[in-house]
């Protein structure tokens, strides 16, 4: 059932001027910094086993705090996202950082293969017996996707060597035969990881082990009741209430709604989409299809966050999307690429790339500052002027997150398919491909996302046929296409624009994606948006900080029928395209709190900056959802 | 200073059909489950002493919480509201129920006088060592004014001489003198009582401990302070942070932001003007003037609620007015009542009495419901059907609060000048006063708050000649009045139409007050309120129940130039004149969240209630500010 697959991050180079200087960020600040907070907070001394059990704290920018159950995955995280950026840019200090860690791992793992940093240091008579709470499985799993990332990156397999112990492990522990447990994590996470380790190794156990965990999540009875009560914990203490927490409420196929915690629900969708791919399951994917459709027609945000509420990180109802409290959490977004990344290898639809490229260039990139060593957990679509981004978490997980995203953005900008290459992201990138005919050299070359004309060229080691398929974004009205200078009808075919043909070296597609800066209405039932109006232009959605407006964001509207312009305006933030308005502040100045009269008001020129880029040049309010 | 007094409860016969049924609710509904609630939670158990220490407990709703430092005062405020109620109607079985607890209290109180059932119960050893969070005065506060109260309704004096020795021995210990505490309540309260037992007894003392409560609070070097040292409490322990929570970070003086718990706010504001009148002391008028502006121009709900938070149920900053979160505690709007009663003794400024009318007949009403027995502690402005009036509280402080003010609301109604009557309030009263010309009987009819013709009769017991002040409330942009059927020109001086001649048995007064139903726009610094209006008619500030609407409220919006009609609905809530308007829904049927057209509109008719009775018929969504 797979049509397509990712071209993987190692073989595609970024060119583009915009994720260039990402890349470059992230592998110059962003894992320097990230390994010193590692060190400073000594995530990466609780690797270092056997040592005496430490006093447990939990402060947030406390200088120590103790083992937190979740640290694995913050260091397989941090291994992904380095090992992701090498390709771009070698650099041997990394590299021996990533090396030391794997001394540590190596040493820490147990004869059984069994690792986990918490356990062994503090409990390890408890291994295992809650997968609930406890996220062995996942931080194994961030591990496996680190151990996958440095194998793809450097071709070094001795992470992947204690990888394989462990899941040889797991594979031994869980399971439905005879004296296995028949358990799964509380977070997903492993499943996509394995997934990753069948595709980078061809070892079928690793791809049997995530069936195994997708397919019995949700079953009755229900696992961590049998795994609850053998720890003789009452039924009522779990704070959480729901299983829905932790998307096991229903065996996989049955849930129909989005629910619970928002990053636990992307990641196993992911694996649930990637597994229809693998088994040419149907109903995996119908049921993925069926969450898809629930969490973007009821239970997202316009910049592609998810998740509105921070009590359980996670969804609630539908349609509730309170802006100045939204948690929506970088993490989310992030998931939410991978996602539709696989949704895209089951079905070449637009629709799949539009929202991974919404997600990706808004909420997600919102959570990498500028500088590249501060984050956003939670982003709020609306702000006072006191929600900044940290340089730390106590759960750092979304600050690796969103490097290793940014660091592996060329690994969502292909797609290949049977004698086909899709282009799903525009931005510059390049790669080499290998065709019934021979081997093809992909170029794509713009400035997006200020830009929309795209230029692909090519380039056949020999003349062949076959399909180029580019995306053409439901957010462009009015696309254009010419071919050797010839126009081209643009008959999008779900999203995509297919060229089939005999392609020789010098081919050139030149791609023309107007961007026209827009307006978004919300849909009706959204209660905190009613009556305002967000702005876009291209992939990108746009806000108001109120630095930039003559007026406090609460006096500003934007009517109806005001002209929309944008420049790019280079001397700002590296250079970036605004959006330009005629807005009307009021003016007031009575000092009536109430009055008959309605409030005066006056010409307010508005300008919106995208929201990726919001709040790098200090604190300020900040505005996505603007009154009409 | 004085220039005019208010008319006590006991001389003023409520008439009108609006007070008269919320009166008779009262006096057989809300007093009567009081009693049974007091009862049934302890609270009168509480008074009979000595008896053992009980373990403590604060739940609410729970069967038998025990006591509370606060206790006292909610059955000094429960005989408070009883007294008011009785010159209405008498009745025994509530009489016997007030002399029961004076039996209690009289066996209660020490020897020097000393009584508070917290502190004898659990740690008399303790007693006037925390005066900013033990409410000792502030109790004794409230079981003066119910002393008074039930004296002035029945002339029974025995909880009066319970009250005398309590605060002999007060006047002993608190004071300027040699071996005295220099203290005061961290809850203002007492301030007020003590010249309310001024005025009942003219005994002098009385006003002497108020005036050195108020002129003390504040004071260099702190009492709170000095008194958290001698009980060996750290500084940072305070959970309050800063003394603005009680109004003692300055010298009431030189305050001029209103800050901190609001019902402490509103009762200190009161006995200051009270004093200020007392002593013609123009500082402390200057300081209420001050004050007075400062809430009404920066900090009050349109509802005449106050304190929008419910972290320290107070005042934040200017302009923060949220809606759905709103405080408004009920107390607090009663406490603006009998301010704005004090401040136009002061001066007969018809702002104050559209104030008092204002907190009345709105954010105070609402705490009751039609039933009687049922409260708001806080007043939202914005529901989603989740907020509703309880039938207890484990701090009922509100419950008695409305009962009280309710149950007294004769004794807004007039005031008495220097040979001048002045009519404050309207909705069918009737007193008699003793002028220099000898008895005058005023009786005002309406069927105020619904329509605003009222007729003044004027029958002195011989013709002489005196000046009758009718106020003519800002609201009302043209009003008419009729003397004998001659036109009057209304030609208001500071709000009041001022009639001086020689009145003789038969003299009618027809005033027309003609209440429009209009539109109320907000300051535009209240963000919570941007782009949205609020609609009132006459006194009564109205609001949307989803149930009465075409569209959920979020869907709704009533654009500027839709006319305004009204209609008494004698069918509805007991007769209440509704607003009605040709609104606009939002009837989009389209699935997508966000999109690039506006969403389709369609009319959709409105019907407004009044605020006051929200919350009558079972769960229901509220909005009072509507988009436009």
């Amino acid at each position: 059932m797979r049509r397509y697959s990712s071209i993987p991050f190692a073989k595609v180079r970024i060119t583009g001027a915009f994720w260039s200087e990402r890349l470059e960020t992230v592998l110059s600040t962003t894992i320097p910094s990230q390994h010193a907070q590692l060190a400073k907070y000594n995530v990466l001394d609780s690797l270092k086993l056997p040592k005496p059990v430490p006093p447990l704290t939990f402060q947030p920018h406390a200088d120590g705090f103790s083992t937190q159950i979740f640290w694995d995955s913050d260091v397989g995280k941090w291994i992904e996202a380095a090992a992701y950026a090498l390709p771009h840019r070698r650099d041997p200090r990394i590299e021996a950082q990533i090396e030391a860690i794997i001394d540590d791992l190596e040493k820490a793992q147990e004869p059984d293969g069994y690792v986990n940093c918490w356990y062994l240091e503090r409990e390890p008579q408890n291994r295992w017996t809650n997968l609930r709470d406890n996220h062995e499985l996942y931080n194994l799993g961030h591990l496996l996707e680190g151990a996958v990332a440095y194998l793809r990156a450097t071709g070094r397999d001795r992470l992947m060597g204690i990888m394989e112990r462990a899941f040889d492990h797991v594979a031994q522990v869980f399971g439905r035969n005879p004296g296995q447990k028949r358990g799964y994590c509380g977070h997903p996470e492993v499943e996509l990881a394995l997934i990753k380790a069948w595709h980078a190794t061809g070892q079928r156990k690793y791809l049997n082990l995530a069936t195994y965990f997708v397919d019995e999540r949700g079953a009755s009875p229900h696992y961590f009741d049998i795994e609850r009560d053998a720890r003789g914990e009452a039924p009522g203490k779990y704070g959480q209430g729901t299983y829905e927490y932790s998307q096991s409420h229903l065996p996989v196929r049955d849930q129909t709604k989005v629910v619970g915690h928002a990053v636990r629900a992307m990641y196993l969708y992911t694996a649930m989409a990637d597994l229809a791919a693998e088994h040419s399951d149907d109903s995996l994917k119908r049921a993925c299809e069926v969450l898809w459709r629930d969490v973007t027609t009821t239970r997202m945000y316009v910049t592609g966050g998810f998740g509105p509420s921070a009590r359980n990180e996670g969804f609630t109802q539908d349609y509730d999307l309170p802006n100045d409290t939204a948690y929506a959490e970088t993490c989310a977004s992030c998931a939410m690429v991978f996602w539709a990344a696989r949704m895209l290898n089951l079905d070449l639809d637009g629709h799949y790339a539009d929202l991974m490229e919404l997600a990706l260039y808004n909420n997600a990139l919102a959570g990498l500052s500028r500088e590249g060593d501060t984050y956003f957990y939670d982003n709020k679509l609306e702000s006072d002027g006191s929600h900044h981004r940290w340089d730390w978490h106590p759960c750092p997980c979304c600050t690796m997150n969103v490097a290793r995203l940014v660091a592996s953005v060329g690994g969502y900008a292909f797609g290949l398919g049977e004698n086909e290459v899709a282009v799903h992201l525009y931005g510059g990138a390049e790669t080499t491909v290998t065709l019934s005919g021979g081997a093809v050299h992909i170029a794509e070359t713009s400035a997006y996302p200020w830009d929309g004309a795209i230029r692909v060229a090519v380039t056949p080691d020999q003349p062949q046929t076959f399909t180029l398929s580019l995306r053409i974004p439901a957010w462009c009205a009015h696309p254009a296409a010419r071919i050797g200078g010839a126009a081209l009808p643009v008959i999008a075919e779900r999203g995509y624009l297919r060229i089939t043909r005999e392609w020789q070296a010098g081919d050139v597609v030149e791609l023309d994606l107007p961007m026209q800066a827009e307006r978004l209405w919300p849909h009706p039932e959204i209660k905190a948006d009613a009556g305002r109006v967000a702005l876009r232009r291209g992939p990108l959605v746009y806000c108001l900080e109120e630095r930039d407006q003559a007026a406090p964001l609460h006096r500003l509207r934007l009517p109806r029928h005001a002209a929309l312009t944008n420049a790019f305006r280079p001397d700002l933030l590296g250079g970036i395209a605004v959006i330009l308005a005629e807005g009307i502040a009021n003016r007031e100045p009575s000092q009536a709190l109430y009055r008959t009269a309605p409030p005066a008001e006056a010409p307010a020129p508005i300008m919106a900056v995208p929201y990726y880029i919001w709040c790098n040049r200090g604190p300020n309010p900040m505005l996505v959802w603007l009154r009409e």
